[in-house]
């Protein structure tokens, strides 16, 4: 019986023939590596490729010219060098502790780096990520997943009888919440245009961030909501009933996706408090209440809490600000866009006015304008709000910032 | 006030700086493209590219040459072709529904399909996937996400006592759990060498399997617990302490990972049923508690199920078995691999014996020798078991299959 035995398990354990094509189909070298000092050196295995690029945000901008747009800065990118088979770049300077994606451009084609599994959707395009770790309180460090007790990640569907539709969402409970016994405060996170409830759980590493700040102390232990804010979509792209279907946009022209009423996000926001503090142990009052997004989902908090303005004591507006009007409608009839002057009195009113409302913007952000207008309307009005203003523009890296700085101030 | 807004709205509408880039830098093409007779288009976009070729599972198989190993079947590829710079290929026949994963050959390199953002990892290779529906009992239907009830899938940390040390796995559990207040039987699902708790979730389609089948009324409601089998690390490259390390099959030569005790896996193994029934509402006893695994999670399984005897009322095999001695020890000297004769013998008396014990294996799979000697030995000594054969080998198709064909004779 023993002979018979090693032949079956030494097969069975010594490869798998899948999981093998798959080992030994990647290649052999180690790209990105993050070296000793803070450069980071990447490497591409292709003999016969003519010129290879990496692109990213940790290069030096260039501008480029967009249709109907005008100019814009986008990540530049360098060229790697052949030696024996393998392109090669490293960074001149050592990076910053932080979190960074990158692509390689492969004689001209956009591809990913084929010896890096870590990979991120943004929209209809994937690409590559690493991290640049530092000490405790720098950002690589509190982007990472760090020998910390870790909260519960789930992704589940709520029912919307505003929209008349399941709907998926992602839900972050603190380490402990299982067994505590305690209620939490409760924390809607929304992402951007392009965007789902997958966007903050994978490109802005919400949940490393509330569970490094929760484990050092600098934030309370709660519950964060990333819901999804297309209106005309259940669920992330590949999650829904509408198959593996190519992202898009999703409001641009050309799309088959159902019409949905305006303001419908806004208006169907309280779907989902009824269902989170139907299915979990949270405070159902306002001072235990945030939301914050980033671009659209900025405008989304700003619209929500103006709207209903008793339920959040805490407001964030990251990289974006409508100053009244409707998302894509320069015409807006809801209730929800309309009285801007009105709904931001009643916010504002001594009864209603959130513990903190707070606004962030990047120098070069295309919506800097508009975030400009905002705090004069509100300095002119006297409603008080607190402004953090970053290098950049209209970036991941500048959102998983402010979802740091957001985050400790609340539920205090 | 109105026209301030407009400006604003548009520019943070129209588009955002990032996402722009990521839906622009996209190629403008379809791929793959699942035609009506369901024959599948594959597209690349490249006027520069000298040959362009499609790999995956679907296309006839060919031989390969592994070192240490010997000759083993392997995924075909089949050329694309060039017109106006974009490469295309459409198989000869339409393919049966199911899921499949293919990757591009771009002048020798293996790459993804960049007009494809559905990846998933398997090991240290990314490769794209799409499906191919059918009717409602259909594979390619059964992998889909449908217009059915959702369970909710966590992915959680649980201490483990035995292994001193916290670590994640994937927990399912059905529509309703949340506000039901049933209990549920419990099926653990275990990944074969190379993987981790991350691995029935994407590649396997387990959530979607489950959500379907019990929608259908042909699976009970029940809570899916996908743990990670590998006792030296803690959680899934990329979401441990470990940071972005690229992955590798973990137990083979020059990994740095701790070294565990023999057999840690399967020992450890109540701790992970303790972690369940106390943070989850479960039905505790054998009748309502199955465990199945694939490859290596079919050789843990066998000894978990054996080791405990009376612990599981249901046990799959899928593509493994080890008919006694230790996973890639020659000379086991755990008590959980020692006395195969008599632990098998205490699993199948009378008082023990599980429910159902399903074993299944592929026809070309390099484990089938493996396979048919436990199941000769079962036949000799009149152990009770159910055996299912299929074409081809060591591969998802197959264990999705297997989950697909197992999930719905358990706990009735």
């Amino acid at each position: 019986m023993k002979k018979i035995v090693l032949t079956a398990c030494a097969a069975l354990f010594a490869t798998v023939s899948f999981a093998q094509q798959a080992l030994w189909g990647g290649a052999q070298i180690v790209s990105p590596q993050v070296n000793a000092d803070n450069t980071v050196t990447f490497r591409y295995k292709d003999a016969k490729a003519r010129r290879v690029q990496v692109t990213g945000e940790f290069l030096p901008e260039v501008m480029i010219e967009i249709p109907n747009f005008g100019k814009m800065a986008t990540a530049g990118s360098a060229d790697l060098v052949e030696k024996d088979g393998v392109w090669e770049f490293t960074t001149p300077e050592p990076l910053a502790s932080d979190y960074y994606t990158y692509s390689f451009i492969v004689d001209g084609q956009r591809t990913t780096d084929p010896a890096n599994v870590y990979i991120n959707r943004d929209v209809a395009t994937v690409t590559n990520y690493f991290i640049v770790k530092g000490a405790e309180d720098s950002k690589g460090n509190l982007y990472s997943v760090n020998k910390v007790p870790h909260g519960t990640v789930r992704k589940m569907w709520y029912y919307s009888p505003e929209l008349g539709t399941s709907r998926r969402l992602t839900v972050y409970t603190p380490a402990g919440y299982e067994t505590s016994g305690k209620k939490y405060p409760v924390f809607y996170l929304l992402h951007g245009a392009g965007g789902d409830e997958e966007a903050w759980y994978t490109q802005g590493r919400s949940t490393q961030i509330l569970d490094n700040l929760i484990a050092q102390g600098k934030a309370e232990p709660m519950i964060l909501v990333m819901t999804n804010g297309n209106a005309w979509q259940t669920a992330a792209p590949g999650e829904s009933a509408e198959g593996l279907k190519q992202p898009s946009m999703g409001m641009g022209q050309g799309n088959d996706r159902p019409q949905v009423k305006e303001a419908a996000f806004e208006l169907h926001f309280p779907d989902v408090i009824n269902f989170i503090q139907k299915n979990f142990r949270t405070y159902t009052d306002k001072k235990h209440r945030a939301i914050a997004g980033l671009s659209m989902g900025s405008f989304h908090s700003e619209n929500i809490s103006k709207y209903y303005p008793n339920m959040f004591g805490y407001v964030g507006l990251f990289s974006g600000a409508s100053v009244g009007g409707g998302l894509g409608n320069q015409n807006p009839t809801s209730d929800v866009y309309t009285d801007f002057d009105g709904k931001m009195a009643t916010q504002f009113s001594a009864k209603n006015k959130p513990s903190l409302y707070m606004i962030c913007c990047g120098k070069t952000d295309f919506v800097k304008q508009g975030v400009d207008q905002l705090r004069s309307y509100m300095d002119q009005h006297n409603y008080p709000y607190e402004y953090v203003e970053t290098e950049g523009g209209h970036i991941w890296k500048n959102w998983r910032y402010y979802l740091s700085i957001f985050a400790p101030r609340l539920f205090k």
